[in-house]
């Protein structure tokens, strides 16, 4: 399979943390076997939804080894080597392809909006250091026009994919796709997979969402893929309410979903922001009910 | 009917525009009747669904005026008095308790955020000015606390309703239920309707959509009311991807659904952000299509 | 003089208050007298140092209509028309001309931030509905790019002027003023003269501050104009204080200066945020007994 | 000296890069020296003037290792604990104190704004770390209220000082002072130094300013604890300049003043944002020219 063939359901593993707010490697290993049984077309880590920016440094590089490790050439592996500055974005880059990793991603740098002339200086030293193909992310928190996305992809080398998110996701995506760019390999939307049948009708070829529903995201897929568009629709409405808790609750939801999933040993967070209360977990309990007969993982 | 009684689907009408951007009385007037003929709980208007903040002053007492006259005591209309100044508030209030508004609503001063007590004397000013009761907005634009609403509801005559939608809503209409403060008559949620099963069993008595689909709001209601709550939930589902795409697409969307109901002429707004599409277009038609064997007005 | 000749400082008047919250017309004509008194080159009413967006459309008219009144030609009046909408707009830039003002300013629509053809159709519009000259007020409210401004001023017949405050001022200006854009009569700083020496070394014509010290922000331009840089810097570096208190404290101590000078009654805002405190009162008389000394006005 | 007499410009040291992004330590070690020649009360790193966040972990240690073996006791040296999760924080701040800094300070958790239980069980879990005292950042990052910083104080053991920058911060030092918590040994201001004077009438106990100037912000302090009030102004008023270029061009600015102190050998910043062009440059040199007869150190 060659790069221009990746597709579908990228899935984005949440960072399980253990009582004493470490890394339990052994919930990750079991979370990106779930990921690849679920079938999707490639992970992605660690990202926003997996609190990357609460992670330290050791953590982050964690987080990257263990999911090459454990997916093992199965699905490709889009590393995040995302950080606060170029020189660290750099070393993770290079971890990532020592590693193992098929690509990385990275959002332009966040902590401050920098001018144009920075965020490309920052890519072109992310591409310099690797051989694999370079993801920009592009969201809101620093949005990129399109223009500024395609220079990018033109005059740098590795840099080929897009993950758009910048809001209205569905029109940026168009925007970008509408360039015919050569040098854009692909271009995939995010937003927990809200809109990802219409902005599969505009182009993108795949979507990153948490990986909570990957089975169920991967699914949605591959009815488009067969032309059902009306199961796909009929699946996707079914998966709204949980892509609506995730949204309301964060990624506490998102690992409550995944202990009754059977992966997952807690639901402890970092960007705690909101404690899950009872009438939280009884929405849970209630959401978990009606979707259970649609699940595939573990049936 | 006594104030207490108010529950279930209050709606917000779009505001309808002419080609030559002026408000279109006779579909405004359609529109209340939609409302009304579907079965609402109540009129709220004109507020954010209807484009408020970019109405003149004679365009929002027309809002006022239009839907108080149509509805004619059918339905409880809830006048929005929000305005730029303290006198603008007091002098909106009077007008709709003149007109024959049930009831005004508020969010505190919005174009600066001010210290409480200017909030606090706002609310006196607009209080004082009429017998009516009064509502508070409560949402992220300027968030109050829920001590802070507590406090204004229990010293200030007339204010004895809540719209709570800062975020997260549920957690936040949770918060001041359990308060059981006595000079709170009800708490009402917003967010589009998007977690009104969750929120009404945290104790909302209501939520306020845009009257898109209102009839399919209420019907939720009330069946969550004869404790039919699959069904409910069902009917839900079938519901969120409109949701979804008035949050995408903002009131294009909603008045585009409304021409297809056959109340509106066109889909003029003033909150432009992102003309739609053509694949927007389209999306709307598979979202309409889908939807329709649903709706009951007009059946 | 022709308008390409308006140079200098453009004082922005504040909007005197009574003890009930209405316009002091009284107040207003002694401010305009004041500012004319102290050689200003023009006015610039109602902006965000006259607190506009807190103030209803009869007030809005008002401030136009008193400030061309009072000031009956001495100096070029600039009225703001910008406005909630269109429509909105394109009434105020009309009264404006009507009244006698000698320019509309307007920033873009406000409330929504709307995509680059509603701005466009937005200044279309006023510029259609006048004759006179219109200035866009560019800040970062609603920031738009130097191209965007080149293409406004360049497209539309009357837009031939900008306030440029889009941070940092400084280079915003020169990015503007470099551009040679033969429809452009003039660029103007704001950010209330705390940059206006380098500013107009940038190339800018002018600045708009609040009008409270506007006899020493006039004399500082006229130093320069006449090749004593460090004199002018020594002003500036005396009025600093101030400038530093007034975004400090907010308009209440431009208007606590005002008492002062012997031009307002009160220092009654709407923009309130934070009421003066006594340490703030005691920091403004340390500050007004320090500047009195270069005070030329009611000397 | 014990903790409680703590006063005075508790300087802030910007970060040194050389031409290959990494810590100058050279450069850095002359700094500190700079700081305390100049007789500064205090030294604050890494924190915003030092671009902390754009530090890697290790850069993040060299900054409080550095600056505390030069200043080997000379002055209380108050390392930055502040992390994007409590672990690392927790670390930084047993870092600090086994390398002998003599207080830790940290703003709260700040890549997501978390509820205020999460806020005391950070700091908690600071206090149990370290024997030395600890400061609250508080800032509009994330604001806590004057109620909330003194339970901070008061509940935690070693939390007993406070830098006080919420706007505005003179209204906020107030209102903290006011509340004569026996728990808090100090409030100190920030904002560059520009209200210190009114700010220490409020009761803070000393300023937090970027290093550049710290001889003459010292020098401010002294005349004020001498009852030299007008001859502190005087010397402030000609520091203003300065300030508000900082304010304006960021850490480069501040760098390009240490190069002409013979300190800094190039302005390299990571918080980029607009790189200086050459009006900037002639404006320093201009501020830098005018300021010169009132330096301290190195004369």
């Amino acid at each position: 399979m060659t790069t221009k063939d990746w597709r579908g359901c990228f899935a984005i593993p949440m960072t399980p943390f253990d009582e004493t707010d470490r890394i339990d490697e052994d919930v990750l290993t079991a979370e990106i076997e779930f990921c690849i049984e679920s079938g999707v077309g490639g992970l992605v880590v660690p990202v926003m939804v997996s609190e990357f920016r609460l992670l330290s440094e050791e953590e982050h590089r964690t987080m990257i080894r263990v999911s090459v490790q454990v997916s093992s050439g199965r699905v490709p592996v889009v590393a995040n080597c995302a950080a606060v500055n170029t020189p660290s974005a750099v070393s993770y880059a290079r971890y990532a392809e020592e590693t193992g990793a098929d690509a990385v991603i990275a959002m332009p740098p966040y902590v401050l909006r920098p001018d144009f002339e920075i965020i490309f200086a920052y890519y072109q030293a992310i591409s310099d250091a690797v051989s694999i193909p370079v993801w920009i992310q592009n969201a809101d928190v620093v949005a990129l026009s399109t223009e500024q996305v395609v220079r990018l992809c033109t005059e740098i080398e590795n840099v080929s994919w897009v993950k758009e998110e910048v809001v209205p996701s569905t029109h940026s995506i168009s925007a970008l796709v509408s360039k015919n760019c050569p040098a854009i390999e692909g271009v995939m939307g995010g937003s927990g997979g809200l809109y990802m049948i219409t902005e599969r009708a505009r182009g993108s070829k795949g979507v990153l969402p948490s990986c909570t529903f990957c089975d169920l995201v991967q699914k949605v897929w591959e009815l488009l893929d067969e032309d059902k568009e009306d199961q796909a629709r009929d699946l996707h409405e079914h998966l709204l309410p949980a892509i609506i808790l995730e949204g309301l609750m964060g990624m506490a939801f998102a690992k409550e979903i995944m202990i009754r999933r059977g992966v997952f040993k807690n639901n402890r967070v970092r960007s705690f922001a909101h404690p899950l209360d009872e009438d939280d977990m009884r929405e849970i309990d209630r959401v978990w009910e009606r979707i259970q007969p649609y699940l595939i993982w573990g049936k």
